[in-house]
């Protein structure tokens, strides 16, 4: 469900690099370390990525199907081979596993039935699979409407704002906006919050098709027939619909969850369906009313409208049944050899839209290519001294469900254990390199990144991802649309998205092995890449005597993000004098943890820690992240319950770095900025004395 | 000729409002002027405007043709009824007076003729007129060619440097690029130095097609047919080609000027036309080599190649007979009562592509109803003191030949008389408004715009024109591309151009009175507004004791300009240390011009001055601009006399600020930075040693 564009939000903050040991490492443990990582590349098997790839991806598997079972299925056999222990986590999950039924018709001036699948291309056999389906939106609506139409832009708030103010009524229209800009389910939301009776979402040839470049089987740029398939969940809570806060653990299962009533979900009404540039050109092309704000104009060539005129009329049908279908997560561990209770986490889902080739697959081949390099790096005796669990994560697509599923019913455990968690949903889509990160783990990566090859050029990681006037890469905060959101947002596990990308045909039926082979990546060689990148990181976490975090960046990067938000509050409210007490705890924050951060050092460096003392101190390490997470959660939504990131309510992609302020920035409000000033100067000075008493306890 | 959107650059410098009395007035005169203001301002006459528009448009006149003649016929009648002096200044220029014959056909894969005209519009009388021609660029070369075919996006200097750099060889092709980003006369330069056998310049719909909105007839936007004709001039000076630095006076004449053998003059060779986007659709369609670079994307519905394969062949004919023609400028006098010999001059070009309703002549009626405004002012008794001039100027189009000879040929004494140019080319093209002027010039235009009430709204003029976040409209700088460049650039008389604008067919067959009426004003009180400001202007320049010149502004724009220009030096030279004396020489014309002016306002508020010592002190304020007036000229054309602005020598509208400068960054040169500070060095001592005298002379 990844959508790398928007995921991919830069940060323009660098630091200096350093260049000595890596931070949580006793030399001796560190001169180890390099040798493992030295082992460790030479074990990877670079055919292994491609071979995964094109088994992952034979069959379109949408959560739900047998294609689908049959990847899970792989997926814990190959885990299984390489030596991890592997557990499946069913749950029963209240979701459409199929379209049903969709019709979309010009029923005037003249009848036209419009298609609504990708056209078969000569010589492509995927794109004849007699599994693949029709373009849909899962969770649309059910219904049957005839109305004149209304262009919507994106569909964003401002977008349905513009329109009243232009006065172009949406009431009882069928609304057509082009994907972008948000998260799809928005644009349902805000298209039925103003009285649309349906939505049709298209791909704009000036966002995605050959005003890009060329496009499929051409080059890899959406054609006139490429659709996006897509969930339009938008509860105030990400998971299944009907089990906020708590796993829906199988419906047969010993133990019983409460779930709401369908009808007291948080779902849509009016039917929604998308279709590709070519079939909406029909409709808007036919258009005869307002002439659009410059910026709505988009790649069709006509000049667009706002409103159709009322000779123009559309028919929307979409009957999809929502109901119970089990989902499986299969997890693979590999068992820590000194601290089993701390967990390195790596994740991608495993279910698709289609094939998957690149999303998701691409990371689970990766995955499953590292599962085995690490089983043969314990084979030759180097287990990771903390444990490694690899999640393959379903229903992804639908709404971030296996992940949220899982994370609720372990979420105690996490709370003990979770060190870190890594996601690479598509994380070999192409031949760019991007990420996100908590604060405490972007140093990970950039350094990890000096050490990999990147393959098409005789540079490293580091230099290739690193634009030319950088001192090192710029990376980005984690937004929405991925399996980190519950790990992060919800339970407080630091956490990190990475991978490789490029243009692709996003949830299409064309993305497939035989597109990835052609335009993606034909020599395969950025699987092995991003496998020994996430292997790395993994490794590096897993085996330093103290979990490595890089605690002075938090300081430094809430410095930031509160001067950033003081300033957006102070556009609407001229009177308002900053967040006084949260600026005093992040000022003692900041020479505690530079203080820390040197303490820890010269405690490895004097080589006198016993086994019992690190466990204590890395329970400990542990625990900061958690002084972000609030009980009380966000007013926008209680189960987002990190005061440090959240996805953006209003769009669902965006990163909201300090989200209890930027929702009172987004109602322009100033009645709360007291209450949140308390609440973040709590969460601060509780990471503080935390880093405080970790000081005491290595003295 | 005028090309709104380049030509008005916008500076986004602002300064605080004066609100005491206007410059270079005693108390008394500013009373008799505010009287003299109200009085005008009734006079204008609200239905002389369009009716004078309707009388010019009515048939296309290009130079040389029998309707331009009588739209010089006409002009004389109507200035002479005013009351004006009507002189006739004759000249025989070089060039093609007539498209002569032109083809283009797509040869391979399958013949094809192309279509180079208009289309004819049903209920448009005007797009029927048999004296329409079909589109052309005046100036081309003549032959006949056929060959494969490069896109070159705008055909800019840059553009052919990255197809080079990507492989993409030029040599023998038929370069096809769109208008935008330069004067169309360097896109052949270009085309021609880089190997190409012919040029097809086409309008692209993301430039001005149905990108930006609805297209004629049903809005105001380039349709699949509309064409923009041109000059290709591009002389290192501006003018007849073959007599840069006199007047082309006529051939018949007692003085016999010498001109230039023609095959010595500056004249392209290949092949060049302009077409559709229509047609343009059907070469770059069918192209099959590489994709462009994203920016060079244009809004066809296709992905733009770099070249076209050698599948796909084009041929290229045009024949153009270049030859003398005899274009004549239509200058009106009104003689000043107490000082003839200071000329304010205003002017407008009265030649046009085709009808010419919005460029030039919505100028042009314009200015025949401000000649009849002041002519019943005089009736009233209120002669303007100083003389003002209304230039309608010939063959503009064609390389801003008329004015630019007019200015060749009174040089002398335009150097003693010439107190301000004002330019109105198209000056009533929609309901924005936008200027430029010289740094001496800009509060004259601001000051007036607070007077003058804006038509459709109950703001004045000044209010609707700037920002809402604006204490004061933006005034740009003076490029290239119209009247003003010879008056400005070769003589040294302070410019401004300035005008109403919106969207229009530029220089295309449709640029006619029904499209006036129908898209630009339909209530035609643009006309009497702009009417209002230039006679505003022209009457505050004519009768105050001392010239109005903003004489402080020079060093405030300079200290900008230079800033600006040393920040691009340093950005390819880091060793750069400034330009040192011209900082000395600013800094004290600083000090000396805040003197000046205060000691300017004692001195008229004293009363006691003769119109002998007023006469002097004027002759002086008229010198100092002449103070920027290098004989040696600038590198790239010692025609371009003004070391304080020119036209970008590179793309041909741009205004270039310090061209001296600006040369040698284009360049990337550090060899003349030194012989340049002192040139500007010592043309600001200049100005401050002129300042320090008349300092002395009122004392």
């Amino acid at each position: 469900m990844k959508n790398i564009s928007i995921l991919f939000i830069i940060s323009c903050f660098t630091f200096q690099l350093s260049i000595a040991q890596y931070e949580g490492y006793s030399a001796d443990s560190w001169k180890d370390q390099l040798e493992i990582e030295e082992i460790f590349a030479k074990q990877i098997d670079k055919t292994s990525f491609k071979k995964h790839l094109k088994k992952l991806t034979e069959r379109p598997h949408v959560v739900g199907s047998a294609a689908n079972e049959e990847v899970q299925r792989y997926i814990g056999e190959v885990m299984q081979n390489a030596g991890l222990v592997v557990t499946n986590y069913p749950y029963d999950l209240y979701l459409p596993k199929e379209p049903g039924t969709s019709l979309i018709e010009i029923i005037t001036p003249s009848l036209e039935v419009l298609n609504q699948k990708e056209g078969v291309i000569p010589g492509d056999k995927f794109s004849e699979d007699p599994l693949l389906w029709k373009g849909w939106n899962a969770f649309s609506g059910s219904g049957d409407v005839t109305a004149e139409v209304v262009y919507a832009n994106y569909g964003r708030k401002e977008d349905f704002e513009t329109l009243k103010r232009l006065g172009v009524d949406v009431k009882g229209k069928i609304v057509l906006a082009r994907y972008g800009g948000n998260f799809r389910g928005f644009k349902a939301k805000f298209a039925e919050a103003n009285g649309a009776s349906g939505l049709i979402i298209f791909t704009d040839p000036k966002d995605s098709g050959f005003t890009k470049g060329l496009v499929y089987p051409e080059g890899p740029y959406y054609n006139s027939s490429t659709i996006q398939r897509g969930s339009l969940l938008t509860s105030d809570f990400t998971g299944d619909p009907l089990t906020p806060f708590e796993p829906a653990l199988p419906l047969d299962g010993k133990k019983k969850i409460k779930r709401l009533d369908p009808k007291d979900a948080q779902l849509h009404t009016i039917p929604v369906t998308p279709i590709g540039y070519g079939e909406a050109e029909k409709i808007l092309g036919k258009m005869e009313g307002k002439v659009v704000p410059q910026s709505w104009q988009g790649g069709l060539p006509f000049t667009y409208r706002l409103d159709g005129g009322n000779s123009l009329t559309v028919r929307l049908k979409v009957d999809q049944k929502i109901d119970f279908v089990r989902a499986t997560n299969v997890i693979g561990m590999i068992k820590g050899s000194e601290a089993p209770d701390e967990w390195i986490i790596l994740g991608c889902h495993l279910d698709a839209w289609g094939f998957g080739a690149t999303d998701p697959n691409s990371g689970t081949a990766m995955l499953l290519s590292l599962s085995e390099t690490l089983g043969s790096l314990i084979d030759k005796g180097y287990n990771p001294k903390r444990s490694i669990l690899i999640g393959h994560w379903d229903a992804e697509e639908h709404g971030v469900i296996g992940s949220s599923e899982w994370v609720e019913q372990m979420r105690d455990e996490l709370n003990a254990k979770g060190v870190v968690y890594m996601n690479f949903d598509g994380g070999v889509s192409g031949k760019n390199f991007g990420a996100s990160a908590a604060p405490t783990l972007k140093k990970l990566m950039v350094e990890a990144s000096k050490v990999v090859k990147y393959p098409y050029t005789d540079q490293s990681l580091f230099e290739f991802w690193k634009k030319d006037n950088q001192i090192e890469p710029s990376i980005g905060s984690l937004g929405g649309g991925s399996d980190h959101i519950a790990f992060y947002m919800h339970a407080g596990v630091p956490s990190l998205s990475g991978g490789a990308g490029g243009p692709n045909l996003y949830h299409s039926n064309y993305d497939s092995f035989r597109f990835y082979k052609q335009f993606v990546d034909p020599e395969f060689k950025m699987g092995p890449m991003v496998e020994q990148m996430a292997g790395l990181m993994a490794l590096r976490m897993a085996n330093a005597e103290l979990i490595p975090y890089n605690l002075n960046r938090y300081a430094v990067d809430l410095k930031i993000h509160f001067s950033n938000a003081e300033t957006k509050i102070k556009e609407y409210d001229q009177k308002f004098e900053g967040f006084k007490m949260t600026a005093d705890a992040i000022e003692s924050l900041e020479k505690t943890s530079d203080e820390l951060t040197s303490n820890i050092k010269l405690y490895l460096e004097s080589g006198k820690f016993s086994k019992k003392e690190l466990h204590n101190l890395n329970q400990q390490l542990i625990a900061l992240e958690k002084s972000f997470i609030s009980d009380q959660g966000m007013y926008f939504g209680s189960w987002f319950k990190s005061l440090y990131a959240s996805s953006d309510p209003f769009s669902g992609y965006a990163a909201w770095i300090l989200p209890g302020l930027e929702y009172e920035i987004a109602l322009k409000s100033s009645n709360r900025l007291q209450e949140w000033d308390s609440r973040y100067a709590n969460a601060v000075e509780s990471l503080h004395l935390k880093m405080k008493q970790l000081i005491e306890d290595i003295k």
